[in-house]
């Protein structure tokens, strides 16, 4: 069986997971109803976004020591440079710490990034050459 | 403006771009033309998937020094066990780090984790309580 090229899920190991959830709901983000005390998910479009203890993700994993914040980003790509000011400017307003405000990059883009409680990287980017659907999917140009 | 709920974009740090581009393709994934030297990118789905210098990753986020992998996971549902299996051999197969073979787990679902050649978590997972639709994507049991 050829292996699905797709996520479903992605898992942020976290070090308190009440803060965490609140930050997160104070993006504007709408948490599932909880399934367990443990783990928090949030529908995002077609994929689920879970925050878990970052000593029980490494657990559940079978690591020996958790990892750390900052080997991994995340993104949201917006359709223009405006709406790049204008989200990161809300998320550090719900209390993201501001890294590098969006700016003119190297590969011909705009990008800024932040990170959550944890150090968790988020980046707000807009990237013209990059199609934006208006389901807020992305496709590679071509 | 609210900050859109949505991932467009997932990047890894990888400390061997060579090494990490040639296990993902080993999964067979297809990576996406080239535009520059330094990144891959892979179209998954409604996603992007981007292979970037862990180095490169913390210059560009403005950190410190990178993080480690391993405080986030990215998973794949499947819709039975079987296939978690299946998918988990392959990834093994292709030369990936067995952590954590399928196996019953405390949520009700059944299991796996393999690491990438960084060290990076991903999870083959079969969750009896989520929808998987037809186009591979995931919805939150209700």
């Amino acid at each position: 069986m050829p292996i699905p090229a797709r996520v479903n899920l992605i898992t942020l190991g976290v070090a308190d997971l009440a803060r965490s959830r609140a930050f997160y709901a104070a993006l504007g983000w709408t948490e599932a109803q909880p399934a367990d005390e443990s783990v928090a998910f949030f529908q995002l479009g077609a994929l689920v976004f879970g925050l878990f203890g970052l000593e029980a993700l490494a657990a559940d994993a079978h690591l020996d020591a958790p990892g750390a914040p900052g080997a991994m980003s995340l993104a949201i790509n917006l359709p223009s440079r405006e709406e790049t000011d204008e989200v990161f400017a809300a998320a550090i307003a719900a209390g993201a710490t501001a890294l590098k405000s969006p700016q003119e990059v190297f590969w011909g883009g705009y990008s800024g990034y932040f990170a959550d409680p944890d150090g968790h990287l988020w980046e707000t980017a807009h990237n013209p050459f990059w199609e934006i659907r208006d389901d807020g999917s992305v496709r590679l140009g071509g």
